[in-house]
């Protein structure tokens, strides 16, 4: 699964590059679409009072980015149990990686109380997760 | 009403102000305490799916702001109906107008209808509106 | 000239819409590519010390817009002289006109001071004003 | 060394709470106070052409944070060698801890090539390490 995005302007900061918070959003961004891919649209989720909140994430930065460029983001299920999932990200530019990440996730209901990953999801994270394991 | 708010690095862009859309955001903080000085929780209202959209916004720029500047908004009530409601902003840096704004609201509830605008507040806004007349 | 955006679920805020600072943004996307469309680099320009600030911005919000939509923002020029350019936009989502906004500009050197219009966009900007008149 | 900070409207999204990634915002917030506790103003080292990129990042969420909410984000060094620290972070509502993160950071030139830490900049970070040790 992958993403593209171009970076905008906006997300740029006085030392001439992309601030490192929206590498956050981009992973996000990636995420949503990686969900999309196995038919689960997040707003119908959320709709349903089914959040999907970030329990932790991390990101190492390789490579500075610049206004106007253009991405891609490349998403992988990790780890997957019951009740939690992790995630994989790499930023590429250029088909080199930028940067990388994780994220930790859990699904919540409206009053933020952990629920099991509903099954649908958890059968499309477990395949994910399957197909990225090494030969 | 005024707010003082500390501009942040990451409202900076690559040309080494803080971007525009960032005055925006000043101008809903400011909005948000000239609510709250009158008794109006945004939280509260909206929990009460009572929402306050943006009808329009208008921001003329005068001088740039950089990183890390103390700024103060003012508000005052500029125009007032049954249904509607405008406001004018002053944004200050040592005392010196860098921008002025304009915004009109209106009330609407959770499917986005007009509603009248709640008593409590028609009244504290008209009691703004007056003050800010010229005597 | 019309660019393509799909609004970000970070850019809604609890009232469950994309925030209305989020549209300035949007507008500066398409006066980006707008630029673009006529040869005009902006990372260029500002390497060579040469700044686009926006004087004036305004909005018109008509319809809420939600997370992952499909919106596409068209710009044309409404203004221009010698050391000035305004410009109009409509956001449009299926069609339909979203909101509307225009924006004042001028070109300005490393310290700040105006500086004239650079020819070469001085001559595009004049061709996408007549372009706009009505016949 | 401890910065306060009021959780903005904006910063919500629309499952109701705070986006994950203005906690990373926050987190820089926290680390500019840091820095300037010993003198170190952010913006002049940038004019002298000497930036402090962000290596890594890491974020633990654990409670949500809502809209208006003050927060106090607490900064410690945890590592400090010749050319690159990492610092820790809590992130506090009402004196307890609502999310924990780290970063790493190294100091860069113009061109991005690594540099020595600035020497004064060095030597508070080994005493803001050396006070956070157990004793």
């Amino acid at each position: 699964m992958a993403t593209s995005i171009k970076t905008r302007y906006v997300e740029t900061a006085q030392d001439g590059i992309v601030h490192h918070s929206s590498f956050i959003v981009y992973l996000e961004m990636a995420r949503i679409d990686f969900f999309s891919s196995f038919g689960i649209d997040i707003n119908d989720l959320e709709k349903k009072k089914i959040f999907n909140p970030v329990v932790s994430i991390a990101v190492r930065y390789k490579k500075p980015l610049f206004s106007l460029e253009n991405i891609v983001v490349k998403v992988f299920c990790t780890d997957v149990s019951r009740v939690k999932f992790s995630l994989g990200y790499k930023i590429l530019r250029d088909e080199k990686c930028v940067a990388e990440g994780s994220s930790a996730h859990c699904f919540v209901n409206a009053s933020f109380s952990p629920i099991p990953i509903p099954p649908s999801i958890l059968e499309s994270l477990k395949k994910s997760y399957e197909e990225n394991q090494p030969k």
